[in-house]
């Protein structure tokens, strides 16, 4: 078993499945690798917080879907990703006191296993998703795998985590506000955030706000097989993104043709951004150039309004204060400070105080916020370059609660993540890649973002970026 | 002139645009006769309350562009559609006091003056379009053309009112809970609520809420011809629908093949019906199996729900709160209850005391309505076929204000519309065609409802439902 997991450590998706295709090793051997990775890499990292290894054991040995993941092993964020027949706790206390399991699977979980996955277990998240860090007090703290010291950004922190150290090659994430993006920034990885309306979140979110669901992976060409496996509405759906004109793994290797790229390299309305994150994202563009792209100081003026924080600060609470209700009529009694994390508790109540005429009148300013962002694009410009976040991976303990500043740990974000979350109300797909590493060892990831509904250019020139520059043979130092 | 005002007044549109394209008349003629028409028919009836002849004949006598409707004129609804330069009121006595020109034309009044129209005024609406009747303070009640006791409904009464009198062919319509196919019932019109996202509600508006645009026309292909011409996205949208495989007018005369339709002849979750409207649907029902549908009993039963009623109202309410905000942000000043109706006040202040999370909660509980109701036809039903209302067009000061009881317009609203708000909430197209008349000679619409993005099986019934009893004869004894 031993060569298995290691052989198979650093194989992305893509090849574990092929082997699996090939007969040469089977879903279980996979499977039982990757087990057994957890329980070597874990203890260091705390990121795969929930396991039903036996049920996967059972998937593993029985009819698997002949998917194109056929075999490989995942692991499911711990937020919203209804799996039927496992608990599910949204890294908040009270759910893990209960442990409610689930009764159905949301569709993306349902067409994560269709693929022939084999989920193995949840990783870790923050409460209810909400910060850039994975330090929830219901499970504890999620370590970066390059330096144990440090966070692994958040929120799908533990499925960052957990594919970085390669125990799995790819793991279900999803982003609010930057929270595929970020850990792919703070670990190393390829961090994709879909386009609003590209994969249903049915039957129990909905695509009007600002979450989507994918993964983190170690190559692009994961990222865009899943994306071909999972991609599309369900009936009822309200967003629903058009579909591409052929699969995305037809980008990889695809020409690009030269594209026109916007240079972001400061805080889009003013704020420090770290040294390391400007020298990652002009080293980023000296490489498009030398691709042969068009790159020019540029993005969407609409980004240099401040007003942006406040408003996706009243949409960001309302969904805490959302989050708090719908676990209050889960457990049947209503959620009180101490049940919920305080930063989380007083967004909730922020929430509550705002009237509904008001949150509607910041929802409408939003699609206003997208219009003017999106005409950017449309006015002729191909991509937005910029780093992904404002600083290299944070210490851990940097977002920490504070009963006495509750919104602290919110503030302190707001500065970490100045280039993600405009692209969460823009609906825009924006894709994170590990192109820089600070002197200490420790990733710094560079953002692409692309028009409205095309992943296509993003994946195409990730591609691009990933031959000229590898990253697959960067470890870290577990 | 009288000629042509008499000879042109029951042509429709697309009659009006061929005599145009065959050089025929000259748009000058069609707008003088449609002038001719309105000062000699609107003085009974009071459907244009903003007129701009003047300008209509400069753009008639110059460069029209060369759109499908070329020269036809038509008129634009009181209610959020900006036409450059032309003032807009939204039914409301503080907008008429101040008559603020606006500075640039929605996207979709963009595109009705590039499909060759001539706008020559406004259609009166009820305040914010709250109220399935026509009849605002500021500009007084307009009347049915097929008896002016009654109500032409609402909110897109004065449009419909203008199109069944024949002062134009076609007019432009919008429709929030079923303002498009309330005033079509009560008129004898077609009228068609597109998709949610079937066109841009750009750029002041927000596709992802209750409210489409379209028209009222007298004939199928009318409505067909103008869906064609002003369909699709504009950059930014938030809710796009896929287009459609081929052009809406290639809908008209193709085969629908044997359809699959539920009938619901009762009230979806406890009420009355008129018999009127009872009468006109079963008779529908018998043409549609004469023409070789199947017809059963059913119906989504999520519409049974009567929580439906509650958590509409909780948007329309705070749509109603928007509307008040968004104008006095206009005006520099608070809007009081005075300026504003007191039914509108009313659901303003209702809006201001929910908070923002419950208002969330309650887009969030309208999500799973529409999954719920889209899986009906998702699980083969066809189209639904119901009465358009539940009561023949009410007598004018039915929905009165009432200071005492300022919700009981509303109450009494719900009464008379249980058949088409849910397809607002769930995003799904919906027409009225005029099949019934009254033993009164009052119109009486019948409703039928396709599956999400499915105009084209709307408009193939429809148009062989106007061949199998044509409605072109039947006119208001005005």
């Amino acid at each position: 078993m031993t060569s298995i997991a290691d052989d198979t450590r650093w194989l992305d998706a893509t090849d574990q499945a092929a082997l699996v295709a090939a007969g040469q090793v089977s879903p279980t051997d996979l499977l039982e690798a990757a087990i057994q990775r957890i329980e070597q890499f874990d203890p260091q990292l705390n990121a795969v917080i929930i396991r039903w290894f036996d049920e996967a054991r059972t998937t593993a040995a029985g009819e698997l879907p002949t998917g194109p993941f056929r075999g490989v092993p995942t692991l499911l964020k711990d937020l919203w990703a209804h799996y039927a027949g496992q608990p599910l706790t949204n890294g908040c206390q009270a759910l893990k006191d209960a442990m409610p399991i689930s009764a159905t699977d949301t569709t993306l979980v349902a067409r994560f296993r269709a693929a022939g996955f084999v989920i193995a277990g949840r990783t870790n998240s923050p409460e209810f998703g909400s910060l850039p860090t994975t330090e929830p007090t219901a499970w504890g703290a999620t370590r970066n795998p390059w330096n144990t010291a440090h966070s692994p950004g958040g929120s799908s922190g533990g499925a960052a985590a957990a594919v970085a150290a390669g125990m799995v090659p790819i793991a279900h994430a999803s982003d609010g506000g930057g929270s595929i993006r970020i850990p792919a920034s703070a670990c190393g990885l390829v961090g994709l955030k879909p386009t609003q309306g590209r994969i249903t979140l049915g039957p129990f979110r909905d695509e009007s706000n600002l979450g989507v669901e994918l993964c983190v992976s170690r190559t692009v060409r994961d990222t865009a097989a899943l994306l071909d496996a999972v991609r599309g509405p369900a009936v009822g759906d309200t967003v629903i993104a058009a579909p591409p004109s052929r699969p995305y793994v037809d980008e990889l290797g695809a020409d690009p043709g030269r594209l026109r790229i916007g240079l972001l390299d400061h805080h889009p309305f003013g704020g420090p951004v770290h040294e390391q994150c400007e020298l990652a994202v002009r080293n980023a563009a000296t490489l498009l150039e030398s691709l042969g792209h068009n790159i020019e100081p540029g993005f969407p003026q609409a980004m240099a309004n401040a007003d942006f924080a406040r408003r996706f600060s009243a949409m960001w609470s309302t969904n805490m204060g959302v989050g708090v209700k719908r676990i209050s009529d889960q457990l049947g009694r209503e959620l009180q400070l101490g049940d919920v994390e305080p930063v989380n508790w007083a967004m909730s109540e922020f929430a509550r105080g705002v009237n509904g005429v008001d949150y509607a009148m910041a929802l409408a300013a939003n699609v206003d916020f997208r219009r003017a962002v999106q005409q950017w694009w449309h006015d002729g410009w191909d991509l937005l370059l910029t780093p992904t976040l404002g600083e290299p991976p944070v210490r851990l303990g940097t977002f920490a609660n504070n009963p006495q500043n509750p919104m602290e740990p919110m503030a302190r974000a707001a500065q970490y993540v100045p280039f993600t979350p405009a692209f969460n109300a823009s609906g825009q797909p924006a894709i994170s890649l590990p192109l820089h590493w600070t002197p200490e060892g420790l990733p710094v990831g560079v953002q692409l973002v692309a028009a409205y509904g095309r992943e296509d250019v993003l994946l195409r020139v990730a591609a691009q970026l990933e031959a000229a520059q590898p990253w697959a043979n960067r470890r870290p130092p577990l």
